[in-house]
C-alpha cells in the first residue's frame, strides 16, 4: 500500500514537471520558467574535456581542480559545422567530475571520479537578455543563474557567440587553434 | 589534368581500403588483416576522460601528460549497461590530445589542444589471442600492436574483461567506485 502510494506520488511529481526534452527537441521549461534537464545528454557529441580550467586572476593552488566535459546537442553540432553559427535552441551541457587518483594501476595523472554537477547553457533569444541562459540542473529543474555568474564572462571571452569554442578541438577553426 | 589524376588516385586508394564501418556494424579489416578505422566514432558514447594517466612505476616528471578520451560504440554501451559484459565485436576508441594552456581567458588548468592519435580496442575472439586486439589507426588502417604493448596490461589490470572500467564513471559499479 505504501509502495503504491509512493509510486502514485512519484507519478504526480513526474507529471507536474513533465519529462525533459529528448535529442533534437530543444529546451523545455516548467510553469515556473525553470529549465527541465534534457534527457540523454550523455549521448550528445562531446566537444571538449578539460581539467582545472579556470579564469580567475588570483586563485590559491588547491590540487588539480575538476574535470569538465562539454556536450553539444547533435543537431546543433551539425548546424555549427555547416554554418559556423549556433542555431536558436542550442543546448550545451557541462558535466563536472572530481579528479580521482585512487584506482590501480594508476600511478600518474588523473581520471574522472564521481560526477559533481550538471549545468546547461541554452540559446533562447526571446527569453534571456544577451540570448543565452545558464542553469545548474544537478538537482532537477532550475531557474537561470544571475547574468553576473556566467553570462558576462561568456559574452566577453568566448570565441563564438558566448561559447568557448577556443577550448573545443572540433569547433575551433584550425587557423586560430592555439 | 594533374588534379583529375590525383582525384583518380584518391578514388582508387579509397576503393582499395573500402570505407570504415559505421555505428553498429562491428569491426572491419582489409585484405592484409589491418583494422579499418571506424567512421564517426566522435559521436559514440564518451565513457571517460583523463589527463596524464600512467601506469609506470618510474617515470620522469614532464608536465601534465596528455588528455585521453575513451569512446564506446553505442550498441556495445547499451549491451554493457544491460548485461555487464562487452559483446563480441565491441570497439572502444582512444583519442589522445595535447594538453594546452595558450588560449585566453584560461589562467589555470588544461584544455585539449591538437589531437595526436586515435587508437582502437576490438573484441574479436576468433582473431586475437586473449580476445582483444589493439590498433593505432591515426594514419589509417593498421596491424595490431604486439601483445606486449597493450594486451598484457589490459588483461592483468583492467577491471572488466580487458577494459579499464575502473576509470569510466558510467561503466564502473557504484559499489566499487573509488
Amino acid at each position: 500500500m505504501l509502495a503504491l502510494l509512493s509510486l502514485g506520488l512519484l507519478a504526480l511529481a513526474t507529471r507536474a514537471v513533465g519529462p525533459g526534452p529528448r535529442e533534437g527537441e530543444g529546451p523545455r521549461y516548467d510553469d515556473q520558467r525553470r529549465l527541465i534537464p534534457p534527457v540523454g545528454h550523455e549521448r550528445w557529441v562531446l566537444v571538449g574535456a578539460s581539467l582545472g580550467l579556470g579564469y580567475a586572476a588570483s586563485r590559491p593552488a588547491e590540487g588539480p581542480g575538476a574535470f569538465h566535459r562539454v556536450y553539444l546537442e547533435p543537431r546543433s553540432f551539425d548546424a555549427y559545422l555547416e554554418t559556423g553559427a549556433f542555431p536558436e535552441g542550442t543546448m550545451l551541457v557541462l558535466e563536472i567530475y572530481r579528479a580521482a587518483t585512487g584506482a590501480p594501476p594508476r600511478r600518474q595523472g588523473f581520471y574522472e571520479g564521481e560526477r559533481l554537477a550538471v549545468e546547461v547553457a541554452v540559446k533562447d533569444e526571446g527569453r534571456f537578455p544577451g540570448g543565452w541562459g545558464y542553469f545548474d540542473v544537478t538537482g532537477g529543474p532550475a531557474a537561470p543563474f544571475a547574468p553576473s555568474r556566467c553570462q558576462s564572462c561568456h559574452a566577453d571571452h568566448a570565441a563564438t557567440d558566448h561559447v568557448f569554442t577556443q577550448f573545443y578541438p572540433r569547433l575551433r577553426s584550425t587557423a586560430g587553434a592555439p
